[in-house]
């Protein structure tokens, strides 16, 4: 028996998240299952470096599982091709020491969110960028009110309500925000962990301050008030990604 | 009564094509049935430029309709956003005068077709771009290629078999074929008219040249053969957008 590291993506528009649900598509009952046709219907799990929520896409989601199949991992995607949906998409495989967690060693992780701003939505682009109907929208000062956002902080004004964790104490390594498109901009969040819902909260505070509805200060006024109440609403899952997750070396 | 020309954008891997057929999602059926709305359950019809298969998409595909609604033409979109589904889209709506007609009026055609050439496809791009696995692609080839197909010829060869049609001589005025991302190459076909398939049996044509299993010029040979058996393959609908239609002064 072997341990392996899978770097996977997926299409969040066509799964209710990452979790299995009964009677639900998930991404882990989907990959669980081709996993398990892959052993010829051994039972097999899967452990993910975190969920995600429905209509969130990844780009690099990572998961380990437990395998006494005899494959070198430059062919495990092309194995994994055969018995997965065309939604989902085995990005490289690789040999771990049995004592690997994809959730518990993971250091830091990437999550990117898009926005189209402008007066036309994209048709093609709607499972995949948050669109904000606006003629104005001030770039410039959501760029501006991420900044006090980074380092290590109370994050529980960006937090889902009702969420038991221990401490929403988190550190965001780097933030930014930047044109990558026309009219299309990309949020990126590098953090050691995020809270439930804490990027797409930030998110649409930012857009609030884009929209001029808040100012660029209101940002870090919100972050030291821990008052979910005070912040914007939470983003559609459409426009995030995972994008990576981090381990040591 | 007044007769209204709309323009319209729509996502074909939702759809069975264009044209109502019983027990399938079409573009046609769902437009009828929000313009059916729109007139409080008085049955409408629509005519397009033409019809689009399985899997295509449109930018701009042209529909006429009849309508004693009194609604100005920039109100027109936003009538339809509330009765058409999410993978359609009214782009513009103007008033013409009762003769007009979105088939027999229409005077040009441009057809675009997305390419991602790699060995790796992206995920997210799997209904939009078709990808060819290839390390080495002759797109300078490919290019060469097209430029005999320019001007009116009997284009027979890039024609399904099985079409009933008294001619199959056309007239394209333009043909490129150019990068437009990393990777992604777009062919444009404008002309007066298309055959069925006619655009897509070029394309899967020109793939055979860029993977050299034909040479660039054999793309002028099989269209003055006229024999649809030496073409290449039909490249699938997935890659295809009607982009627009034009029409006289």
């Amino acid at each position: 028996m072997a341990r392996w590291k899978a770097t996977i993506a997926y299409d969040g528009s066509g799964f209710s998240g990452w979790q299995e649900q009964p009677g639900k598509r998930t991404v882990q009952g989907e990959l669980e299952k081709g996993l398990t046709k892959l052993h010829k219907g051994e039972n097999k799990k899967v452990f993910a470096s975190g969920r995600t929520d429905a209509d969130v896409h990844a780009r690099g989601q990572v998961v380990h599982f437990d395998s006494s199949l005899q494959i070198p991992s430059a062919r495990w995607p092309r194995a994994f091709d055969s018995v997965l949906p065309r939604d989902m998409q085995m990005v490289s495989v690789e040999h771990v020491n049995d004592h690997f967690h994809a959730r518990y060693d993971a250091e830091a992780k990437e999550y990117r969110y898009l926005l189209h701003v402008g007066s036309t939505r994209d048709l093609f682009q709607r499972h995949y960028v948050h669109h904000v109907f606006a003629h104005a929208f001030d770039h410039e000062a959501v760029q501006r009110s991420l900044q006090p956002l980074v380092g290590t902080h109370d994050f529980s004004a960006f937090c889902a309500n009702n969420t038991n964790v221990a401490s929403k104490v988190r550190t965001l390594n780097a933030v930014s925000y930047m044109q990558v498109g026309e009219g299309e901009w990309c949020f990126r969040f590098n953090g050691n962990g995020f809270l439930y819902n804490m990027a797409r909260i930030i998110v649409g505070t930012a857009i609030d301050i884009g929209m001029r509805r808040l100012d660029a200060e209101d940002m870090n006024r919100i972050l030291h008030a821990r008052d979910r109440r005070q912040a914007g609403m939470t983003a559609p899952g459409r426009g995030l990604y995972l994008w990576n997750v981090q381990y040591g070396p």
